[in-house]
């Protein structure tokens, strides 16, 4: 299984850019996933004061709910990244997509909305591509850097790197 | 892993049972997790409109959201219960038990409210044990009959059932 994490700040478009990049491999036919995290706090999905909660509370290391193509699982313990990748993986995805989780160090697209965000460049790690508004120099980075508006090339490159 | 389901119908006591011999394993150390059905029809869990359901539409098979020590895992088809036994297997779990479900063929254990509930002896498939308050003669059935109350022997049976 491949991997590919959208990184930048809030309303940097890491949504869009994810949701871009899953058409564009679910178009070609590639078993395709998402993974995103909810950076809001608490639980964050309506499970407190159910009986999944109760299991859990029981004493349940994972908690699961299942309904209408949806399955929540909540675990005792905090999810490592390692078993929700293992789990994707088990399920026969081709290509994951993170959207988020920026100090793992999987391959990165990192979204640079201006200056001040510059210094992602220097903290993260696996970085293969970075898009961005900003005229940077490409010869000064090791990573292939694309305007927003450059979606045939920035997606030309994707698939590339990816070997589909 | 070993699975065990807790079936009958509405108000039968599934969770109740089910929350029991969570804490019963659980306080002997046992890896033991849970899966239940949310039976209420449409998304369960306050998904819609999220960017996870953005990243379904767009084409992913699995669109995942993390947060809290919940993992909530979107399918774009049903889920089928062989992938998520198999992720509760890869998540070391040793033993899984199922709250419903009942069609499905693994070890059950059938809550009988009264003789309306009867069929269900008739109709489901491995059956290990039963728990009513109906005077049922247990020389007619191949598995032990429970009264509620006897929480000690059913414990026993059920500890002894599973080999722990």
């Amino acid at each position: 299984m491949k991997t590919m994490q959208i990184v930048g700040y809030k309303s940097s478009g890491k949504t869009t850019l994810t949701t871009r990049l899953i058409e564009l491999l679910s178009a070609r036919s590639v078993r395709v996933a998402s993974l995103k995290h909810h950076g809001h706090g608490g639980v964050p999905l309506g499970l407190e004061e159910t009986d999944s909660e109760k299991h859990r509370q029981a004493g349940a290391l994972i908690a699961g709910v299942e309904g209408a193509g949806v399955l929540q699982l909540s675990n005792h313990h905090a999810w490592r990244m390692e078993q929700m990748v293992a789990i994707y993986k088990l399920l026969h995805i081709e290509v994951l997509m993170m959207e988020g989780f920026k100090t793992y160090d999987y391959d990165k697209i990192v979204l640079i909305r201006d200056n001040e965000d510059l210094h992602l460049l220097e903290q993260l790690t696996h970085i293969k591509a970075v898009i961005t508004p900003l005229n940077l120099n490409q010869s000064s980075y090791p990573f292939p850097i694309f305007k927003r508006e450059e979606i045939e090339a920035f997606n030309n490159w994707f698939i590339s790197f990816l070997k589909l």
